[in-house]
């Protein structure tokens, strides 16, 4: 029933903002605060005098009998029509008299169809616009997802294990991304949480090289980054192997990205700032005189979702909390010649951190 | 340079309107009148006098190099910021006095930013809400993206061929659907174009059931609904089989499904409504009593995502026309029984119809 806590929190936040409703149709929000996993549905929560926090969810036919089984302790109504709209109409009707949205989550047209479906005096008053308020409270994780997080993360490095066997010289990217996919699937995972990386070779300088018919070196870094979809939680980690006998440029490079992805993953613990984390990988690659070529931020939180807050990244104030979980993942990139990128998923427990990923280790791999 | 005349018709599009400047950010649009594929882009045209249409795509230094290989004909802008922010303040200091941009797909907290960033002046007026602009202008497919269409329905039927023999007797539905992204991913595609439906036994009763770890049965439907993602582009191809020796019943509910989908095949042609398409599909239905089971629309439209226009459904009466490719998937759904759907991609030609997934037999198979 940690379903209910979070409404119960969600609720409050908004109180804060000084509205008396909530109303959320992100999926992501709608099954962290339900259970409910099916692609159309509204949460409503209201506050009401004397009887306390009320919640509903909104679906329609096709998920009538998947609602009532994946949810507890809200109502469930099952309908024709717009779950949203019908939210909004549910929650004026019971008295709400500001209902905080996201913003950031809501499409112009929505909120416009939202608001036609109001009475006329409210029309104007009832919708009260904030950013991220249930984004926020899914920063910190509560322990039954630090389980997920934790089974996801594990088979992440099970699945690295395995494919290490398939990394050949000869074999395409797109080869060696399908025999991961694929292994993913038969362990159970519903998907992968993002589009499979293998860069290869001078590839290995995108940091966003999705797998290609390219085909891995006889002498060069492949660059894997990847994540499960795991009962609903992602995992995601990253490591660079060689192909051949590397230079000792290549290797100088490897341990320079390996220092400060070690030098941040120590500096997480509670109280950090998120840009303290960022800047302990940053300085190592600076002193190196590669700090120009560490071209994107440290890492970002993991969840429901593959990117979610806290954004770990130059100067950010935010300070980590227990219970957060977040990638750490520097690298380095030289256009034209290759590149490098570790990749851990780190919590932030009450003394320090636990590393998700430990089991894949990130010493020098040449294969 | 099919994108360059795409562009003329959406700004003609605008213009009809009453705008004379239009601001594309959803993914699909901007790859639809651009080329480019990254994930962060803003496609930016404007009607100034004398000279034309002008028309640019802002994106971030990411997608430097593949902004300028993916796209022809217009000026490419990466710059530090949000691209759709940029966009909006190139066309107000271009002289755009009121841009059309797709209320859809635009939520409230960007369209809050986009307006923060004009001159006073122009904050209240320079926007214009308008819906699926472009989206109406991809409805119909031109020469370039039939062949890709094609290529993605080809690529679904040959791999349906070869997953009939992973198909029996417990094997796990997920098991059944790791084999078909395997060889989906081996084959070229990108991805799938929608999580896979491996629905089996009384599954099968379920229009979404995603494979789970179920068994298929030694007697019992198995129903198969995929697609790939091809060159950009999706399909989407349901076909149900037989495990075992099926009852004289399930033989007459497949038969029904089976005729009213051949029926509502039969009826796309250009100038034929897309309701009565779907009237061909469900008066079958209901003559064999069936009607009632039959829950859902009967197509959609498939081209860069998977569900696009036109919808064909009871009661529409927007016209098929040339170039447009819908899918035709009646499907006859008993609770606590068996469900049966049957599912092509069909193109308008100028005087009928083209079936994309003819090469997978439709008669009935029993494994």
């Amino acid at each position: 029933m940690q379903e209910n806590h979070r409404r119960r929190r969600a609720i409050q936040a908004a109180e804060a903002l000084g509205a008396d409703a909530l109303l959320v149709t992100h999926a992501a929000d709608v099954r962290y605060l339900s259970g409910f996993t099916g692609s159309s549905g509204a949460v409503a929560i209201c506050l009401s005098k004397g009887s306390g926090v009320r919640a509903a969810l909104f679906t329609d036919g096709r998920y009538r009998t998947q609602a009532r089984v994946e949810t507890e302790g809200l109502r469930v109504v099952v309908q024709k029509g717009s779950p949203a709209v019908l939210a909004a109409e549910w929650m004026a009707a019971s008295g709400a008299r500001r209902c905080a949205f996201d913003s950031g989550r809501t499409t112009v047209a929505q909120l416009g169809a939202w608001r036609a479906a109001l009475p006329g005096k409210l029309r104007r008053s009832f919708f009260l616009p904030t950013e991220g308020l249930v984004a926020t409270l899914r920063e910190t994780k509560d322990a039954d997802e630090i389980v997920r997080l934790r089974r996801a993360a594990a088979l992440g490095c099970r699945l690295f294990a395995r494919l290490l066997e398939h990394i050949s010289a000869g074999a395409t990217e797109m080869q060696v991304a399908a025999q991961l996919e694929f292994a993913a699937r038969l362990a159970g995972a519903e998907a992968m949480s993002f589009e499979t990386i293998v860069a290869s070779s001078k590839r290995s300088a995108l940091p966003h090289g999705r797998a290609t018919t390219a085909k891995l070196p006889r002498r060069g870094f492949v660059t894997l980054d990847f994540g499960v979809l795991l009962d609903g939680y992602c995992s995601d980690m990253t490591r660079t192997v060689y192909l051949g006998k590397a230079s000792q440029r290549e290797r100088d490079v490897y341990h320079s990205v390996l220092e400060a992805q070690q030098a941040a993953v120590a500096a997480v613990a509670p109280g950090v700032s998120c840009g303290d984390v960022d800047e302990a990988a940053r300085s190592v690659l600076r002193k190196a005189k590669l700090g120009s070529s560490f071209t994107h931020s440290t890492g970002h939180g993991v969840g429901l979702e593959i990117h979610e807050g806290p954004r770990v990244a130059a100067g950010l104030k935010q300070l980590l909390q227990p219970g957060m979980v977040v990638t750490v993942e520097p690298g380095v990139y030289l256009p034209g010649e290759f590149g490098v990128r570790i990749e851990d998923m780190v919590l932030v427990t009450a003394k320090g951190r636990e590393v998700l990923t430990s089991a894949s280790p990130k010493a020098w791999i040449e294969l």
